[in-house]
Formats: C-alpha cells, structure tokens, sequence
C-alpha cells in the first residue's frame, strides 16, 4: 500500500534555533530517514503541517484511507514514528487497532481525516 | 470542485454532556447544517476526527489537494466555518489566500496533510 509519512522539517517546535543550525524538524526527518522506510512507506519531507502550536509533527497518508497528523514529536521518538507507519501501511484498511499504536500516537494526535472521496477517473 | 467539510458530532469539548443531551459537536454540525453549504461543498458527519484536546473540530478535504482539520470550534463559528468552506471550494487548487481564510482558520489550525498521490486507477 502507498502509504507517506510526511514530516514537518521548518518546525520549530516553539524554540530560537541560531540560523545555519538545523531545525528540530529536520533533526526529526533525518533521525527517522536514518531508520529507513519501511516496507511499502515512502518517507517525505514537507515544509509545514501547520501544526506549529504542536510542533514537531507527523502526518500519516494513503490513497482511501484515514489520514492522521500527530504533534509534539521529537527525535527521540523516531524509531516509535516508523514502527507507527509500518504498523499503519501493513493495515489492510490503514486501521491500526488501538493497543498496536505506539504510545506517542494514541496520545499525541492531533486529527485524523476520512478517506478522500475517489478521483473522478478513478471512480469509472 | 468536490470539497467535503467533515464535522466532527461526537465531540464533547472538555465537558460534561447529560444523556440524551445533545454533544457540542452535534450542534456544530446542525449549525452548519442549517446555513447549508456553499456551492462544491458537501457537509458530512463524522464521528471523532481524533482532536479531542482540540474539539470541536472540522476538516477540509478534496482530492489533489491539502487536507486542513482545525480545532477549538463552536457553533458561534459555523458562519466563519462555511465562509472558510466556500473559499476553499473556490480556490482554483484549494490554497486560500492567507488574508482570505477566516479568523479561526489562521489561528486555529491543528494541521494540514499534502494532497494524497493519486489511487492507481486515476493515475494511468
């Protein structure tokens, strides 16, 4: 299943960062990057989720399922980021069941979204 | 274009609701309801969008393009809520002008999710 995992890398996370130094959402995309995709997630990085009042944050996607953004991420989290999308991607309907969500998304979502309605040519 | 503004009815906002009483959100959504949406707007109930530090909440979506939830909502909103429906129906790829989008819109954002890649079907 396509699935992204899309991570925020201007965030801020409400901290002076000196310029030149890298952001804590960069930090984040690459300690996740470093980690690796799993099987069937493909890593994206995204200037801003404009979730800023919750930085760092995630978003989670694929084409008919539920999308989901989780805030107040850091790089300590990564390896939990990951083991959270391949949980979602190996999903056959992206539905993790609750207990198999790693802590830091059962307690740090932001939002979830319903499936897209298909596109027009994909509905034919 | 096919935008869908998913209202949130489970939700309690913090409080204490009595049976039988109707939630926060489910007034939102009558409140909405009652306006009527705008052209290219579909208005659909929905039960939890996660947000439940943040509710009441709604979400923007259509296909091909960014997905907002926003949060903190109340039915003294629904009117800035539709407005900030119509104006992303109408933009020609779903950005809104920062200066166009609704109060609430700006300063009330839980997130954004990029446009999800085209299912298979859509994309031969």
């Amino acid at each position: 299943m396509a699935t992204t995992l899309h991570v925020c890398i201007t965030c801020r996370a409400g901290q002076t960062i000196p310029e030149g130094e890298p952001t804590p959402g960069s930090r984040l995309h690459r300690a996740i990057a470093e980690i690796g995709a799993p099987p069937g997630v493909t890593i994206v990085p995204v200037q801003c989720l404009s979730a800023c009042n919750n930085g760092c944050s995630v978003a989670l996607s694929a084409p008919g399922r539920w999308s989901y953004i989780y805030g107040r991420m850091s790089e300590a989290n990564a390896h939990e980021i990951v083991a959270g999308a391949a949980a979602y991607a190996a999903a056959p309907d992206g539905i993790v069941p609750w207990r198999s969500r790693p802590e830091i998304f059962r307690k740090q979502s932001l939002g979830r979204i319903p499936p897209i309605a298909s596109l027009p040519e994909a509905a034919k």
